[in-house]
């Protein structure tokens, strides 16, 4: 059946991130739509940011794009370029490789939620507010190359 | 700036489908989302359906996913299963070669707003309940392979 039942999918909060970086992610509740409906060309979840949590540490990816739209409550997207507010409807959209590290932030006092599409080739990417980075082989470094004891989920 | 400005990108209810085919999508109102973001991995619209308006005639894909969240509105997702309402939040998935076709009609008498994701290789595929299918060459044809004098848009 092509419509999703949500409730069939487990929602998750899980994160590879070592300490201190998981912090802010704890309250970031994902479920996988792909594997579950039985797509493979793209990769999509639905996400909720309890009020504090983050999408993610500020970030970009070399090699997949990402897309968002954001489907209630309101997030803060943080990018190179400053603070934009989105709300309900809002769309954003980040190529690959480009050097501009972006995330949510949900800083209201509802849950913020917002479907996320990415696709393209895993050749990692790079975080740049803190001294780590990530890799295709699903690892975590911090910039001078030494590996974080720590796994991308997969 | 990734938050993507819509009042940017034109609007278009344009489609390639011949006469009479080409009725039900004259109320299908798609801004393409993708090339206008500098994305190329997977191609994503946001669609307004007017009341009465299809999003298509009923269709799958042989090579491309198909993924699609509602904003707002109502639609009725047509498949061969039956009707299923989607209501805001609502996804829908449509794995490449499955051989269900299905399309959104908006019966209600607000517009219904939805983004739809595609990705994949172009392998054609087929309209069930008309005497059409579609070619990776873009063009449309009979089901016994003679050509319509339409070709799918750009």
């Amino acid at each position: 059946m092509p419509k999703i039942d949500l409730e069939t999918i487990e929602p998750t909060n899980r994160t590879g991130y070592p300490p201190p970086f998981d912090r802010p992610v704890q309250g970031r509740w994902y479920r996988r739509l792909a594997p579950a409906a039985g797509l493979t060309a793209f990769g999509v979840s639905r996400v909720v940011l309890e009020p504090g949590a983050w999408s993610s540490q500020r970030h970009w990816h070399a090699g997949e794009d990402e897309f968002l739209v954001l489907l209630s409550g309101e997030g803060v997207l943080v990018d190179d370029d400053g603070e934009h507010v989105l709300r309900p409807g809002d769309c954003a959209a980040f190529p690959m490789n480009e050097r501009n590290g972006h995330h949510l932030q949900n800083r209201g006092d509802e849950d913020c939620v917002f479907v996320v599409v990415g696709a393209g080739t895993d050749k990692g990417g790079d975080y740049p507010d803190i001294d780590m980075a990530f890799t295709p082989q699903g690892t975590y470094v911090h910039k001078d190359g030494r590996p974080y004891d720590a796994r991308r989920p997969a």
